[in-house]
């Protein structure tokens, strides 16, 4: 018998007891859990990269590994608790957006359901300890195979904020920064799908803030000479912009939630026109 | 068969390989050992606040969990190392308190061993580092199934610090701040059953440094308007004088073992007199 | 049947997502292991305290152990990724001396081998993530039991840098400072072995940065008076140059690298001049 896998990524850092609160609920539930950290060290309330560290993780996982995430500003207010299914794997967590840029790129939800079974969860529900009494028990009675549905209502949308959604807007595809990393590479929501219908072109026209480049795409760093711009599939499986050795963030003056605006190819001299119009916005 | 739980609190912190050469020794004794860190980033040498972060995360911990914790001070000097049995657990650690609060809130002790058997520690005890050659095999032998009585003699009283008791002064409740959250709620090391005997009126009457408070026992911050004090029992089962949307500790300049004095119903009037003076004192 | 343990050893950082990716992969190919992070607090790119970190932890795993230490500035070059066998477990990683110093102390290279079976690693690897795509697979692949020629070519050498070596020089034995510990202590890359001929007299000569000293092997601090030099064998297993309750750092202005030596026992008048000069380097 194969030891189910819980994920846990939250904002609570590593000094206060909650973790392993969440941990201990896991594992007087689910004795043989296995337990993986993918981080505690999400920036307090950055629901967006708290998202992206969860969408980074996710591909390494086993299938039906069960994935918690809470970060959670709106704790305590009306936003629901939900179990989203992939083909792959569980989702846990407030309905944000944490969960769903995960899900989106491990296939996208088979089910969503409501988190409302009181027997599935802790008796003691404060308004203020979810992670402790709704999402690691949650987690573990999934790890113990009880089905999503036995959890709550299905539901059929979930909260989808821009930096887990791809948007085409004329005849641009618009998404947004999700991250930037330590050397400055500007790190994007736009996965491999979505910029496959950009890519028919030797470059993608890409807008950033004030600079409008025409980017190849690469495989490394390395194959634009030094200072100069380059996009590529990091290894985060998202698009990236960067500079080889220098500072694409610095450079373009980006941070996260700015959009990034891809021209998509144009079928023809009338169409481009007035798709040329629509993407003129900042 | 289950496997055991052990867990962690210690001041080690993370950079450094001590916690895993705990991890390294528990593992070669009892190698089905699920091992839970609660915090390695206790304060150095934060006595109280290792005490408060493990009795925090002690109630969701299954039966039979051996709980370890390591904050030292005295290390080398003449503090015991023991074995705390409670009535759901068994807890390792120098005798300073590190482990009495949370002994106190599961049950209180049954038994109290000194750990001294040379057969159950690593050979080489060195003075400075009890973590690694008496904690850590120790627990893992509780682990394993070995009574308490095995590891030594068994003795009759542990060191009881202020910040693990509660004190009857004349007509009063005196405990102290334990710690300090973010917010700035100043919590007490009173649990739910000392303040049992002052919850016969409607509001409690709190002394904290200068201040004489009065204050409703809620069970949410917003029971009271913004930036009136209210007394609580948080999520980790102590009381906590907290200001709605403020900051206690700030207003009413407190800090950690600060006392806290609970004036307690009184029977008469003559009593009340008598014990109204006892209690002043700063 | 025993579970198999596999230790982590970084420079990643606990805040973005590749500890957590390699511990996926791990337990993809490895059901069963049970992952112990020694640290991954590591400085950036400091393959010295990497080693020592490892190194200290390694004697209190059991046997088996199947190490993988990641620190890596040259991920990308022409360094190869290697596996070392010792009598007591197998060492993975970059071929840079992060494992080297470990595997001595552990009993030696039995034998070492490349990294080259396409089979046995990811199959996307990138020039930048061999720690996600190389190392955690063949970690994996020998936890369960896969022998060490199966991932590669035997070869005969690896590289050995300075700190993880000894060297004699004329009449005296040099190695360097690899560590100082938050008390100021100087630790160095010598082990038991290496100074056990220079043993033989009451105390041990050492040259550090411009001191010379004349030292007590102690077995504690407090054997010279406060503020006194001494040399010690630390819970780390190496030598250790230290001042009673004071900084030995700070007062021989020493940092990670530089040299020591040790004068080594003389046979001859003759000798002993010839030797004398051969270690007056600076």
């Amino acid at each position: 018998m194969l030891r189910p896998i819980i994920s846990l990524t939250t904002d609570f850092g590593l000094r206060d007891p909650y973790v392993a609160e969440m941990k201990a609920v896991i594992l007087r539930i689910c004795t043989e859990a296995r337990i993986v950290d993918i981080s505690h060290e999400i920036k307090k309330y950055d629901v967006g990269m708290g998202a992206f560290a969860l969408a980074c993780a996710v591909p390494y996982f086993p299938e039906g590994t069960v994935h918690v995430a809470v970060v959670d500003p709106g704790v305590g207010s009306d936003r629901q608790p939900i179990i989203i299914q992939t083909p792959k794997g569980y989702y846990v967590g407030p309905d944000n957006g944490v969960l769903a840029l995960a899900a989106r790129n491990d296939g996208g939800p088979e089910s969503i359901h409501k988190i409302a079974n009181p027997k599935l969860i802790l008796p003691q529900v404060s308004r203020t300890f979810h992670r402790r009494e709704i999402f690691a028990p949650v987690a573990a009675h999934l790890a113990n195979g009880t089905p999503s549905a036995e959890f709550g209502p299905r539901i059929s949308k979930i909260n989808n904020p821009a930096f887990a959604r791809a948007a085409k807007k004329g005849g641009a595809l618009v998404g947004e920064v999700i991250y930037t990393d330590d050397f400055g590479n500007i790190i994007t929501n736009l996965n491999p799908k979505d910029i496959q219908i950009a890519r028919t072109q030797p470059t993608i026209n890409i807008k950033i803030k004030k600079a409008q480049l025409s980017l190849k795409l690469c495989k490394t760093y390395t194959e634009v000479p030094p200072h100069k711009p380059l996009a590529l599939i990091g290894s985060h499986n998202f698009l990236e912009i960067s500079l080889n050795q220098d500072n694409a963030a610095k450079t373009y003056k980006t941070k996260t939630g700015d959009k990034i605006t891809i021209q998509l190819p144009q079928k023809t001299g009338k169409a481009k026109r007035a798709r040329k119009k629509s993407i003129e916005f900042v």
